[in-house]
């Protein structure tokens, strides 16, 4: 029965441990390994077997998870390891390029190979509706097999056969969330110094910014099309002329625009290019950087 | 009845024609002005009043609504104007400065004033659940008065008598979303050259966005209690840790990671001031400008 896989479980860090939890609460039984052996104790407590070796941990179990700090640490930790006939699933985050060396690694060595990306933090893990998540990418054959025990601790993503595109989907998430919080973190240093409750500000400035999401699809849209000019309803030209007023905000409130910047030369350089009638969403065309 | 309020509204560009046609499909007797007479033609037919010039317009009704480009335009429009005994309700976008410099103008011309920040684009104007909004500021009376008249295009969400704070809530909306969209641009940037459908993308990332939205709240949390270490879950360490992962990605993908660097390197300086174990909202302390 799934409901009761037997898995192999490398690195009890804080989503390692959370991970591990998940399953053996599920009833899963679990062989877990940390290179500093203290932190097996909780999931040891839970029941987990602990092994004393990463090679031991292998070889208990054909369903092997790795949750490391970084890719460096999954090489060093398998690189002694016999890993023939193991499905690998590695939810150490990482840059596309990694997972698809990872996965040209695992196969050279007779393993089937997915990678993961978690869009998720510890206390999400192993609560079904805390919107938690994993993006996986690589063998969907290994997917489909797995899916069930894979999807206890967190909601499952398939993204694809290519092993990079579950950390491309994290990364690109991440990176967006970056924007999103750089933007966040402007807000707040704009009203902060006037009588204005945080309380009171933070459900205004995210429900502008969850119906602005909406800036994603249209975005989608154009791309898709390669045409920047569908459904535009505030152009680049006026976008422009508006943010005027976003940088003298920001001058008379004592804050400053570096976090906004970045964005708004990019506009003004589509601008100057001649794209003043289409969406801002042109900008796009300015990001990839030239091939030397 | 408030249905019945009759009212003058000075500018018909594509924000000006929006509100008054709400206004005259409710009912409402609209007087319009227009610097450039010709763009009143389709406002005049579907039943308002054409001012031949902005003192005349004014004359016409206690309740004034103004729409016009900019500051600037509002000072030229109005400074003949006899503003004696009216209700100046101005929603020019501009700065909180901008705002409290006409309200204190019309004040001192026997006025009262609203300033308004229009969260909203013409096409969301007069339909109701567009989600579209105005905020106001400055005399409550005025606002509890005319609030049923000023609810007919859009939602009303009054911030305070300061008549600066509708401008400052509007441009710390706006600016919090270029932030976002700088992160979705980035996002685009990084998929586009896959074969990964950006409409697949789109929900995934607008999903991602919606949720995280809840650093608003917990950053309002934290800077309510002047303390960053409230409910933290991924700390600042982890977080500038995590982050070579996302230019190493751009690196990869041929991306210039220009969008995400002002954040990133806020980060790193916070967290090179010792502040490791706290939340990343603690880089709003480097965003104001020393006082020179
Ligand atoms: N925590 C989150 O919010 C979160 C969210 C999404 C994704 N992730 C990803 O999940 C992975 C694990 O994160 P975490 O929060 O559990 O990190 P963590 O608490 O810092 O744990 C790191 C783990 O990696 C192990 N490790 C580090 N270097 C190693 C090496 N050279 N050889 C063997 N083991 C090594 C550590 O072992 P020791 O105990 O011996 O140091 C520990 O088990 C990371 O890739 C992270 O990006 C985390
Ligand atoms: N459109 C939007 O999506 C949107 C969203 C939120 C807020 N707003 C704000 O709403 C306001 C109006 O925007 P809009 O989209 O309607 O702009 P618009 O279509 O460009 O219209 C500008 C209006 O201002 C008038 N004007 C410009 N300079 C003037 C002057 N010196 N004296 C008198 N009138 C002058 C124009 O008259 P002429 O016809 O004679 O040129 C026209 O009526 C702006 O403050 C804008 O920021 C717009």
């Amino acid at each position: 029965m799934s409901e009761r896989t037997p898995l192999t479980l490398l690195g009890l860090g804080a989503m390692g441990t959370a991970l591990g939890r998940s399953w053996l609460r599920a009833g899963h039984p679990v062989t877990v390994w940390n290179r500093t052996p203290a932190r097996a104790e909780p999931l040891v407590d839970e029941g987990a077997t602990v092994a004393t070796s990463a090679a031991e941990a292998v070889a208990a179990n054909q369903l092997v998870v790795t949750c490391l700090l970084d890719d460096a640490s999954v090489g060093e930790t398998l690189t002694e390891v016999d890993l023939a006939g193991r499905d690998l699933v590695n939810l150490t985050t990482g840059t596309p390029a990694q997972a698809r060396a990872l996965a040209d690694w695992a196969a050279a060595r007779g393993a089937r190979f997915l990678d993961g990306g978690i869009m998720a933090v510890p206390p999400m893990i192993g609560v079904p509706g805390s919107g938690g998540y994993v993006f996986y990418s690589g063998s969907r054959e290994l997917f489909d097999r797995r899916r069930e025990t894979l999807a206890v601790p967190a909601g499952t993503t398939y993204v694809g056969e290519d092993p990079g595109f579950a950390a491309l989907h994290d990364v690109a998430l991440l990176s967006a969330m970056t924007g999103m919080l750089a933007g966040i973190a402007h807000a707040f240093a704009l009203v902060r110094g006037e009588n204005i409750a945080p309380k009171e500000f933070a459900p205004l400035l995210a429900g502008w910014l969850t119906a602005m999401t909406a800036a994603a699809h249209k975005a989608a849209d154009q791309i898709e099309h390669g045409d920047y000019s569908r459904g535009v309803v505030s152009n680049l030209a006026m976008q422009v002329a508006a943010s005027g007023t976003l940088l003298d905000t920001a001058e008379e409130q004592g804050v400053s625009a570096e976090l906004l910047l970045p964005y708004l030369n990019l506009m003004e350089r589509r601008l100057a290019a001649g794209h003043g009638d289409e969406d801002t969403t042109g900008v796009v065309e300015l990001l990839p950087k030239p091939v030397p």
